[in-house]
């Protein structure tokens, strides 16, 4: 049995999963590792604060530097935000401490120079929990699929949008009365902005798309878009045409070592993809790789319990597992967002759209130069049009409204995923 | 650099992909795991068959012991079946080689003494590519879910008969011209019994219940049923009210240290379930954990790459991570199959069911002690009546039969998976 002793920084949500999960699976952990974990410290912010866990008071502290003189082997850090997270970090490892995170923010934005410390100092930093909340990803690249050539890869990463979007879409209900409803069942945090408007989903993309493609991934360079501008409308337009609008995280690379397009934003996939069905709080990454072909993990994205197993697994880990330093071959190049390609166009307007009008689009898209096989589809509905295009141009849009004489309130367009078409036209019926 | 040398077994299906996957992705192997793997020899059983693979004539040989002879490191066998599989790994592993297999028969039913020696020796043994093929479902449990208590999960791990149901369903066709069409596209073998019966599967989940709940599974008690008395019009039914029928691998242990129940059989699965959109050849698990909550893995179960995939994923491993010996706590206690619980009735008959006869049915079932709420289905169809109960005792379909005077030409009853409800009526709706 080896004893190992663990300094946990921050006892909110997931400090206190941790603190439990330690507790009601401590033989089960060392049955299978033998390793026996004791929490020598617990950091907070305020020591008066009631605590949900029972008889964790003398382990409080609000002085890093009075856990850190424990003689500690793991810190574990659960504060969140880039600083003091970050310092602590930095001092736990210079302090040969091994490390394990759930920030996501910190490792995208200084995950480079954190790895890059632990490596020097023959220690550990683990952050599974920082991508898809108890979904094994990082594990999954860094040790099960270590042969394979991963050329690229989709995700949904963040469980409170894909909520949101899953009730908007279900229940008919507007952005801001979905947004509300997460907050009340705890989905969503007070301040909303971070997952909303991509943010929560490009850290994990950056930190993702590093260990994927192994290269530098500044996160400053991912493209991200949020779902603030999706009403139910354009969710039930778009499922009428046998697709499904998720927030998606993209990463391919072109060409061995070669550059790369990140992005983060609303997309459009089909109902045969395997997102399509990830529903609620769900989080979900498809890879593909050159001998594995495709493999999808689906798991609890947040959420107490699913991030501190990943936590505590790291914490296993860090003790099990040899390093993996990965081989980072310097500064990614990112391309500019692709709009190209597939596309969805929805109007929403004022007036219920007819048939006739239908038909007057249909004119103005063939002035516009696109042929009949270029429109894979259009449909009209009470509150607006959707029509999905196998070529695009941006101008298409403003040449539309100018033609048509209709009353927008709203104009969106966004990539489709996968291939065009309503490839299961039973779902696609079943709604229209 | 360090050089590995390898001895293959086989040059099938699975052999031949690994030598291609071990050349083409020698480059990104030596990178990420500083190893260089060189095959020494490769066993067939006949060196003058034609071979894919270019200039392989002087590796081949017949004889087992001219490749042990070379001082290989690691063995891989892609030979299949019991013996001599069996006694050429045992001899491996007393050479003090690490062996890694693709071959479940043997695992499920020697899995036990094999690991057990591997031990003895201090090699490893490890068999990723016998569950599952690509997914890393056993990678998972041994290294990423290392401390948390699996207590249920249910599995597609058979492609072919994956493939066949959704042909079945989708296309209407019979069992046998699915099959045939399996047979063509290499999906099936000549000889299709494993597979349909569900043995194949059974021996892949006597492998996971083994591995998960870290008990002996003597595959000999897994239950096992097979998927060829299943027609178009069962699946079709069963989709009309909101549910799949999938050959489900399931296993549950009923507290900690409890009985197992280990059984694979035709399930209805509900549309919601994450496995009831898996199609095609593609397999997947879905694990119950204590902290992680749900996680699932979906991919390619089987074909040349996925295969080789899991092969030289072990490859690497057997190099670069510790022995993970599991700690089997002595022979499983298996429940007897639960006849109890939710029930999917189906009577194929060689009249149209008509709506009156579908209110003599309901007095029937009332007659026979059922409440209103007990029925929570009843579907007719041109050539059959489907019900789903939710209790059920294995009296019913005979009393049925005896007091409806239908002209039946087939019965069956499969038990319901998940939660009993039409929980995505619009799919229900969209094939009715
Ligand atoms: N919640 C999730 O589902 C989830 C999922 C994946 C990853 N994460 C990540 O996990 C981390 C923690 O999230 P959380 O939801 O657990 O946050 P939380 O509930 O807000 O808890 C934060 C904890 O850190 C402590 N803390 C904050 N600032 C501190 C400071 N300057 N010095 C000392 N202690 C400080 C707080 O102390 P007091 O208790 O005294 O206020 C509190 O205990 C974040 O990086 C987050 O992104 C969370
Ligand atoms: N195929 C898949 O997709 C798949 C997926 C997962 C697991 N597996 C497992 O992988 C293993 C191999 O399957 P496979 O599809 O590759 O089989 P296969 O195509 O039939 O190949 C078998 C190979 O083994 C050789 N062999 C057979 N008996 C032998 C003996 N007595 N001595 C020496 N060599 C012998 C054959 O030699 P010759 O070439 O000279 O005939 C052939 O090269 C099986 O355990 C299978 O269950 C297969």
């Amino acid at each position: 049995m080896r004893r190992i002793r663990v300094g946990l920084l921050g006892l909110g949500t997931v400090g206190s999963g941790v603190f439990k999960a330690l507790k009601s699976n401590r033989d089960v952990i060392l049955k299978r590792t033998d390793l026996l974990f004791e929490i020598s410290g617990i950091l907070v912010r305020d020591r008066q604060k009631r605590r949900e866990v029972d008889g964790i008071q003398p382990l409080l502290t609000t002085r890093f530097e009075q856990l850190l003189e424990q003689k500690v082997d793991v810190v574990l850090e659960a504060i969140g935000g880039v600083e003091p997270a970050r310092t602590y970090i930095e001092r736990a490892l210079k302090a040969g401490c091994h490390v394990v995170t759930a920030n996501k923010e910190l490792i995208a934005k200084h995950g480079v120079e954190l790895d890059a410390l632990a490596q020097e100092k023959g220690v550990q930093l683990l952050y599974e929990a920082s991508v898809g909340g108890g979904i094994p990803v990082l594990g999954t690249l860094r040790h099960l699929l270590k042969s394979n050539r991963i050329h690229r890869f989709s995700a949904i990463l963040n469980g409170t949008t894909n909520y949101i979007l899953t009730r908007m879409e279900t229940e008919g209900i507007s952005f801001d009365q979905a947004l509300a409803e997460a907050q009340q069942k705890g989905y969503a945090e007070a301040d909303p902005t971070s997952d909303v408007d991509g943010l929560d989903a490009a850290y994990k993309l950056a930190i993702l798309g590093r260990l994927t493609f192994e290269v530098d991934v500044p996160v400053s360079q991912v493209s991200c878009r949020g779902i603030r501008d999706i009403n139910p409308w354009e969710l039930q337009l778009a499922r009428s045409l046998g697709y499904r609008i998720k927030l998606l995280a993209q990463g391919e690379q072109y060409g061995e070592k070669g550059p790369l397009s990140l992005q983060v934003g609303p997309a459009l996939l089909p109902f045969s993809h395997p997102l399509a069905r990830i529903e609620g709080v769900h989080n979900a990454v498809h890879l593909e790789g050159d001998i594995v072909q495709d493999v999808t993990l689906v798991g609890q994205g947040a959420g107490e319990r699913p991030t501190a197993s990943a936590m505590v697994e790291d914490l296993c880990n860090v003790c099990c597992l040899p390093a993996d330093h990965g081989c980072s071959a310097g500064e990614a190049t990112l391309l500019p967002v692709d709009t190209g390609g597939s596309r969805f166009l929805f109007l929403e307007t004022r007036e219920s759209i007819t048939q006739a009008k239908v038909a007057e689009v249909r004119e103005v898209l063939r002035q516009i130069g696109l042929a009949v096989t270029d429109v894979s589809a259009l449909r009209e509905g009470k509150n607006g049009l959707a029509i999905i295009l196998r070529r695009w141009d941006p101008s298409y849009p403003a040449v539309l409204l100018a033609e048509l004489g209709l009353d927008v309130t709203h104009v969106v367009d966004r990539p489709v995923f996968g291939a065009v078409s309503s490839s299961d036209p039973a779902l696609a019926a079943s709604v229209s």
